[in-house]
């Protein structure tokens, strides 16, 4: 089965889309496969992360925005705007596709982790997800 | 097939998995497909690097420690020690999820690939990881 | 379906393989389903990037080299030249595998996405990119 769903993001750092990802698994209804997430942009990533404490999250976006921080007179690429390259350096560091096991019909994530779409520029968007199901 | 095995890493650095892996394709007796494994953690992660000289292992990790240091007065989550914002860090820069084509019954894997799980806190335990094998 | 194709790389950077991994799907010939990508070294990568401007592509190469210098004092494992150890640094910072949906018989891309070989050794080189299509 292949799905695509939208995620409205309203601006830059780790949206949770966990429970949008276990509506779709359990739509499907099989007991056990595996969910494969891909996003259709490359300004935008995916990343599973600690879903308990938000300093993790938090930690996470101000780290990532020190290592590939905006202005850097380095960037030739910048059409969009000064978060227009950093957005597509920190897509290419995390992950554009996600492959997660799906056990007695739900996500096989541990405990403590969260499924999240990473948005690297400051103006959120309308961001397309697709959602492959399989056995 | 959907199934769990554990890993017990004695500490932080790259621990080999390849062998485990193999044992548990083999014991799906598919001859061609795909075999994904998802790690049920977010301070540990997998990556697929060179098995042949142990050099690159060590140069690995010595390089993302100094990229991801213990102790940045910068990190607000430290619930867990001094090694536990880094290793969320250092997960989100490698991959909670691999896939590997299986082909004539075996990994796909490269001559010099091997499969390591990445433990990244100080103190080894106990890591569950799921492996999917479908057609 | 499992097929293994070659990618001739004529040196470092980002080498564009979206039509070659299109044509494999072409062929298999199926409407719906996922395309992995598998590469089977340990010095060379996979991103799917930006292909509409390529200064963001020659942004990412020169980012990531600045990132991974050659010639740092801190590598041990030089065996094969200069650029031995960073191009594993870089293959474990970006990604061996990738999965893809394809709906409509073709990979379900977004408009600005392409699918690259990533060379990060100066010289180029045959490489062997393993290609698995499931339902």
């Amino acid at each position: 089965m292949v799905k695509q769903i939208h995620v409205d993001t309203p601006g830059q750092g780790l949206h949770e889309v966990t429970e949008k990802i276990h509506s779709v698994v359990q739509g499907a209804g099989l007991k056990e496969g595996l969910c494969t997430l891909f996003l259709r942009h490359t300004s935008a990533s995916l990343v599973i992360q600690e879903n308990a404490d938000p300093t993790a999250k938090r930690d996470l976006e101000r780290w990532l925005n020190r290592l590939v921080p905006e202005g850097d007179p380095f960037y030739s690429h910048d059409a969009e705007g000064p978060d227009d390259m950093p957005s597509h350096l920190k897509a290419a560091l995390t992950a554009t596709c996600l492959s997660i096991p799906v056990a007695d019909g739900k996500l096989a994530l541990g405990t403590w982790q969260g499924i999240y779409l990473w948005e690297h520029r400051r103006r959120g968007s309308r961001r397309e997800l697709v959602v492959h199901i399989g056995a």
